[in-house]
């Protein structure tokens, strides 16, 4: 059989498809790989009669192994004269396990196609350079943003030594995010909810500043049927160590791990008790009054924490903003107006600084969504 | 008042002996500063009357402040013209605060004396870089080496991006690390069970295989009055999810956490059953049939964890042995004997491996002890 003739356009096209496919394949484990970002691979031929998946992979839950084993193993023999899409570039480092760079390289894959680069320094380029050494055909950078920003935590806490931060508000029909003195004030319908649960399973920890804490009361925890066990760790910007021991947060802290940010003049007995309930007491270093951030980020990632979602309130987003920690905004607008009494958001929709693009919009209910993310 | 001429040898003395004290000072917050190293700082004046101590710093437990700023604190205008004596090299990177080395430009210090360098890539040698760029003197290396193996966990991390891996074991007078089917058997006295107890405080992890875990059925948390809640993780080897939902570490796995290392193919129901447990089920890859430890151990390090304590059983200690991950060998040995039915113990006082070296010997109650360390 003799396969017709593939112009260079309809190759990239082609190239770009399954990319895509293998991006939607690996969202499947997104907070679900400790430290290792959640990878996808597709081995695929085409022998004559358009291209044929023959194996896929998405890195294990708990991290490993990684995409590309799955995948080979799925195509065994099959795996020899094919195309390996990856959204990462292979691993190039030795363990006791072959690199996967290796691994594709045995498996006899003629020709990779790679989205993302890695940054890690024992990767960086050298997952490519064992592939092209060995005589594979190698296209780098297809859809390279998309996998960017679906790896961004992996990414950022590889360049920057910090997670990826996530800042998420509802806001009301009147610029609203809650109202003084009124403890939790419903802005999004039920849909929304469950979406915000959903951002909340995929992340390292949820973060509010101590305000929030003591005005709302909030637990902070994962509230969706089959994924209440998914909880991340729940993270108080507390410089004093006020958290209160009766709170939802503490009394759930056995169950859900809790860290405060405090300063290291705080009252030592108030961080005894917390520590006694099961709370983690991190150190900080205190700027101008507040909580260095930057250098409590640093050891966020250093514990391997990839992703935060900041929650709020109004003055800790602003703040996150302010010092240029934040990476993606998302936005949920509800229907209703808060009215008076009302805490103004730290921004809306027309001002979206200017380093932040909109990467997508959604209906959720009632209710719309809108996400940005700055380049890094 | 004008001081006496100092020689060289005995300024080289007076650096050795107050880098001593450092190191000293900086054991002090050893375990508890998270992914930060613990670090000493000492400011010495010498006005002509040999030199008096007018600052001193440890690094804040939970990581932060850095040592340099408590002890700049606490000399405050008379750090100007002194001595620093800094265990590691001083921070150079920027947060919101500044780094360390320019902290101590500021402060008008005069001369830094430093033990191990920092080999984080933001610092190593940047820090005595902008000391000297400011004009101060900068003298490296002063026990560098004994600096060096007190934060090795720090270093080994950095460098290696692998945790420092600690093998603890108790032999009798007859080799024997325990006894087929006793469980748990006594083989050192209540002085050296304290000590080993004060190793699990400064440890992140301690380790086991599930023989081990099957055997003894052990808690591994610390008891020690006061040190309780210093208790680090539990982690199980067990590559086919055995550990029962019945033993003391998964039942005490909501108080302090337990981390098994699984294969992907070790069954799905036990796995949940365990996570529905508190137990963190950490996906591993294997090899010849064994998990692929020094993949395991990446994952580790990239959580935070800097010190692991290895205690056992036999094979574990072997197959880590053989793998070239142990960096520290302590051993107890105690005068009874176990006779039949002896486990033999994986290595002794005669047959360590040729690339460690004696650092140092000690006697608890009626057991002696001996550790030593490999060269990194």
């Amino acid at each position: 059989m003799t396969g017709r003739a593939v112009s260079q356009d309809e190759r990239e096209e082609t190239d770009r498809r399954l990319m895509a496919a293998a991006l939607r394949l690996s969202k499947k484990h997104s907070g679900l790989t400790f430290t290792n970002p959640s990878v996808g691979t597709l081995i695929v031929r085409d022998d004559g009669d358009g291209p044929v998946i023959v194996g896929r992979g998405v890195t294990a839950i708990g991290g490993r192994p990684h995409a590309e084993a799955e995948a080979l193993a799925e195509a065994g023999d099959l795996a020899r004269g094919a195309t390996a899409y990856v959204t990462l570039e292979p691993c190039a480092h030795h363990g006791r396990t072959p690199p996967c760079a290796n691994a594709l390289v045995t498996a006899g894959v003629t020709r990779v196609v790679g989205a993302a680069s890695d940054p890690d320094p024992r990767v960086s380029g050298n997952g490519y350079a064992i592939l092209r050494v060995a005589g594979i055909e190698v296209i780098e950078r297809i859809l390279a943003d998309e996998a960017a920003a679906q790896m961004a935590g992996y990414l950022i806490r590889s360049l920057k030594k910090r997670p990826q931060v996530t800042l998420k508000l509802a806001v009301s029909s009147d610029g609203m995010i809650g109202r003084q003195g009124a403890g939790q004030v419903p802005i999004t319908g039920p849909v929304a909810r469950r979406q915000v649960h959903l951002m909340r399973a995929e992340a390292d920890a949820i973060l509010v500043g101590i305000g929030t804490a003591l005005a709302d009361d909030p637990d902070l925890t994962v509230r969706l049927p089959g994924l209440e066990a998914r909880s991340p760790a729940r993270i108080v910007i507390d410089r004093h160590a006020r958290l209160p021991l009766g709170s939802k947060l503490v009394q759930t802290a056995q169950r859900v791990p809790v860290l405060i940010a405090a300063a290291p003049e705080a009252d030592p007995e108030r961080k005894a008790a917390l520590e006694s309930a099961g709370v983690k007491v991190l150190a900080t270093e205190t700027y101008e009054g507040r909580v260095a951030l930057p250098e409590f980020l640093e050891d966020l990632a250093a514990q391997g924490m990839s992703n935060i979602l900041v929650e709020g309130g109004a003055d800790t987003a602003r703040y996150f903003l302010d010092e240029g920690l934040i990476d993606r905004i998302a936005l949920f607008f509800g229907p209703a107006s808060v009215g008076e009494g009302g805490i103004a958001a730290p921004l809306d929709r027309d001002h979206i600084p200017a380093d932040f693009r909109l990467l997508g919009e959604a209906r959720f209910g009632d209710d719309s969504y809108a996400e940005w993310i700055r380049g890094f």
